[in-house]
């Protein structure tokens, strides 16, 4: 053996002081990561009021999350909180400011998993529950299924106590001028389409206004991840479209071994990269970091053609917020309480 | 340099000998493999006539996807032609044969993916298409979505010129049969069940007549892989409960780089574990051979209590057919032409 200590103890003395006088020593803990939606969100194209409100949405949402694992309740508790601040704003696609479909109805669909179990729970075009997430949670703690849809779901909310609303509660001017806009423009793509074996299909070269999702993903004082979506679907959406956002291992996923992982953007990329699952796949079974996951399962959705953003956490309170659009409605909140809230690049 | 070369080279020469004298030398190329569910089937509970359908339907189904390969058809239209046989076949859950849901509805769901281009189709809980696997592939080839669930995907299916059939076409008596006794003996399972948080729930306790899927991977001459699987759901299901089956990633999944799978069994395991796509991640991230990745997918299920089984070919050929219940409706076909059909362990 031909080592020489000496330099290695050297070096490992320098490495420390190097750390200790540097300020990434002191490693943030996060134990909350949300998002609003990603899209082409532009400081030119915002007013300073519209980004105060949606700051403050954001920052209300995050505290609530963090107020529930202060409290010493579940990462699923804080998620569902959480997710009910956005959900009861105008100003996200979910919930109350769900979108329009093509018939003038609000289809939400949503989905929440829990990081210890793998228990999972889904519902997909629902229309009259007023806090689609708990529909999602009820279905996984209530039931022996992962997923239901329309009437069914609704049916099963009911009976499981949720809040149901007529479906006029989800009526926004704003969503309603949005669909207007968006018959307007599909219908002008549609006659360019003609004879094209997609005229049959809404456009999507309208998608930034048109999706948008919440989700969040909390890590707990026990150590345990929860992870949840919820989305109003896409503006103008016909035949009964479901996105990403409430198929496990698309949208949601979150498991305590890797991570917690909420998707947003154009869902159908999601579902055929199998985005949230993918990550998880390849911190367990490549090794590699949670930034670097993150960062190389967008990278194969914008590969393929397609955009969005995905928030993730992991069990040691690392974040990622990736995303290939101009901006996503996102914030993070450290065990400290530290609260961060990011709209642009 | 100390290596001898001498015994290696008697090493090599011994081994090709070996080789050359045993059976396993010629390895067969499958281009096709199928399933038609998986549960409880035993021997002991099977006529010599109904062994008999069983072996002649599915045998039609692989000539049927051996003769379309066989005339230069892509995968994808082997596997449409092949499902549409057990679709149209009374004895298998998907179609024709499709089991009743609580209310006395046939509720159906489909999914296909083209391991090509990662491109996905899928429809859930529709009612009036007489072959939903059409739908899902009319979804990925004319629509830019993957997935539709209720009137809205049966108004796309009717407008993409697919055939429907009055919900009187899936009606058939054991079918109905079955029903009858789930009921029976989920309301005793009810009373059973009575405070429990899950007493909402139809049971599942006597799932292996619930359950039942087909499913179909083929390898066409181009070297592209597709997976398509088609349901008729689980008998007596309420609140409009979706499977695995319709789910990219949990019950279906096809890449050229990895394998074409489609699974069968209890659903809800097959979406927590992403079954499908994680098979594929094992093979691309841990590269693990076909049998060892779908050896792997089916323990972790069965880990976490759930049952069935799945088919998976690669492209290369290779062909695997695990399951941990009883028996598995199941059957290959070669390049050549050679087709097995098989049902117990």
């Amino acid at each position: 053996m031909n080592i020489t200590i000496q330099p290695l103890i050297k070096f490992t003395f320098l490495a420390l002081l190097l750390l200790a006088m540097s300020p990434v020593v002191a490693q943030k803990k996060y134990v909350m990561v949300i998002h609003g939606g990603a899209g082409t969100i532009l400081k030119a194209n915002m007013t300073p009021a519209k980004e105060l409100a949606y700051r403050e949405a954001l920052t209300q949402a995050l505290k609530t999350g963090y107020e529930a694992l202060k409290a010493g309740k579940s990462s699923m508790d804080a998620v569902e909180a959480t997710i009910h601040v956005m959900e009861d704003s105008p100003l996200f696609n979910a919930g109350k400011g769900a979108v329009f479909t093509h018939d003038g109805k609000n289809e939400m669909d949503a989905a929440v998993m829990d990081g210890k179990t793998q228990m999972a729970g889904a519902v997909a075009g629902v229309t009259t529950i007023r806090n689609p997430i708990s529909a999602a949670r009820a279905v996984m703690e209530k039931s022996e299924h992962v997923m239901m849809v329309g009437k069914g779901a609704e049916l099963f909310a009911k009976e499981a106590g949720l809040k149901m609303v007529p479906p006029s509660y989800f009526y926004t001017k704003d969503r309603w001028d949005g669909l207007q806009r968006a018959i307007k423009e599909d219908s002008a793509k549609a006659v360019l389409d003609h004879g094209s074996k997609k005229s049959m299909l809404m456009g999507v070269q309208n998608k930034d206004n048109k999706f948008g999702t919440v989700g969040a993903v909390a890590l707990d004082q026990a150590g345990n991840l929860a992870a949840g979506t919820s989305t109003g679907g896409m503006t103008n959406k016909k035949y009964g479209r479901v996105g990403d956002a409430p198929i496990i291992g698309a949208g949601t996923y979150a498991n305590n071994e890797t991570a917690g992982i909420s998707a947003t953007g154009w869902g159908e990329f999601y579902i055929r990269n199998v985005v949230a699952y993918d990550i998880s796949a390849m911190m367990e079974y490549k090794k590699m970091s949670l930034q670097d996951a993150t960062a190389a399962a967008i990278e194969k959705v914008g590969k393929m053609g397609g955009d969005g953003g995905l928030i993730a956490l992991d069990r040691a309170g690392n974040v990622a917020m990736p995303f290939n659009t101009a901006g996503m409605y996102r914030g993070t909140v450290t065990e400290n309480g530290e609260i961060e809230v990011l709209i642009y690049k």
